[in-house]
């Protein structure tokens, strides 16, 4: 698995042509639609520019399609390879989405978020794989593994639950940080005050502290004085008070669990 | 401001005694109700221990409360020591709670979370002050400057509030962790997964992203197929389908503002 095409000059495209790039991989070809996109990659790459999916060589062994989600099912429907392994890099679609690309189809999802043009290494990044075959998902994870560090065997319905669980860990985490920020913002501060707190509760989570033993805050303590007094401050935030009672009395129920 | 007294030797007094004497204030005592526990801490700051509240001495300038929130109106009802300044370390008590303690009252609360006994530095630990009188605030205003570089002017109101973005931010934000791992749990797996996922993500807030307009994920896509099949596969855990439902809501409402 030395020659590679990447189909789709986006993001994920862009980190991972440069990162088998580095890692002696040869890129033969960067599809993309958009013709200067295509052209700026495999410039970058030393590969071939290409906007028509019948421009496809077929002498590569990997066929990478790196599109967005909503892009995958008509980008699938373009390619037909043959026997070749056609993987797509997406956390949330089923691997079948390829099926009518070729015999051997797979997964090489990168779960990382991916921004900018500058080169990181994926040494750290978690690599979720998965094959038709026995012995493709094996192919795929050596693949993984020497890239990565984290190289993971990951079912199409497995890989759905991590999506979701990322959902949870990053984009509502994110929406806490929101709404804090605009709670602050009525005093003039921002969400700034709150770095080093911030900090030392993500840290404990990287750190490998289970969760939901580090859970701390007046749910926790079950203070239902201080309860009562947040929701009240609430009350012009409908949907913030609802999410107020609802997460701690989320905390309260897991607790018991 | 030179002569500190001590009352509480749990995690806040034994941090913010440690920072002062480092910083060449006198501790002159420490209280504690559980005399071992003010022995241990008087000894490592060269102080006087004691136990009852009679024994406190009227010779220092500067008297911190740092007990438990709820034991703090119980504290405050057996300390009275004339015009001496008084302040406690709480971030949702208010100021007032102090009043028949002396004429002169304060809030010296670290935006910090204290564990473990290492000493650590406060220099970045937002410290938060408040006082009965201008002069005294100056007073508290000038110790958090000489502290950390960040002390903060703030009312018992806007505390509140701090305290009510606090879990938001830092409570909630575990929560969101604690479900993410449950829910990886399921396939043997956990949160540790998403590491990199999770510091890209705190790490943006920490560089001064503002939150709202780093938000990604399907709510902020409204991709309204994700959010069905992610409620869907949440059925048999309904409170935290209703959570994905509701902060679902919330970050379309927000992106509206």
């Amino acid at each position: 698995m030395k020659r590679v095409v990447i189909i789709g000059a986006g993001n994920v495209g862009f980190h991972l042509g440069v990162e088998l790039a580095g890692k002696g991989y040869r890129i033969e070809q960067v599809f993309s639609r958009n013709s200067s996109k295509a052209e700026q990659l495999a410039n970058r790459l030393e590969a071939k520019a290409i906007d028509r999916f019948e421009d496809l060589v077929l002498t590569a062994d990997l066929y990478v399609i790196a599109v967005k989600d909503d892009a995958l099912v008509e980008v699938s429907k373009q390619v037909s390879l043959g026997k070749k392994i056609v993987v797509h890099t997406s956390g949330t679609v089923p691997m079948e989405v390829l099926k009518g690309c070729s015999e051997q189809i797979g997964v090489f999802y990168p779960l990382q978020t991916f921004s900018g043009n500058e080169p990181m290494s994926f040494e750290q990044v978690p690599l979720c794989v998965e094959g038709n075959s026995k012995q493709l998902e094996d192919e795929l994870f050596q693949l993984a593994r020497s890239l990565s560090k984290q190289p993971f065997r990951i079912s199409s319905e497995a890989r759905k639950r991590i999506h979701l669980a990322a959902v949870f860990a990053c984009n509502f985490t994110n929406h806490m940080y929101a709404i804090s920020n605009e709670l602050l913002s009525e005093e003039n501060l921002d969400v700034s005050i709150l770095s080093p707190l911030i900090e030392k509760t993500t840290e404990k989570i990287l750190k490998g502290e289970v969760p939901k033993k580090v859970q701390t805050g007046p749910a926790a303590r079950e203070d239902i004085q201080i309860l009562q007094q947040h929701e009240a401050r609430l009350k012009e935030k409908p949907t913030w008070q609802k999410i107020y009672r609802l997460v701690s009395q989320s905390i309260i129920e897991l607790k018991k669990t």
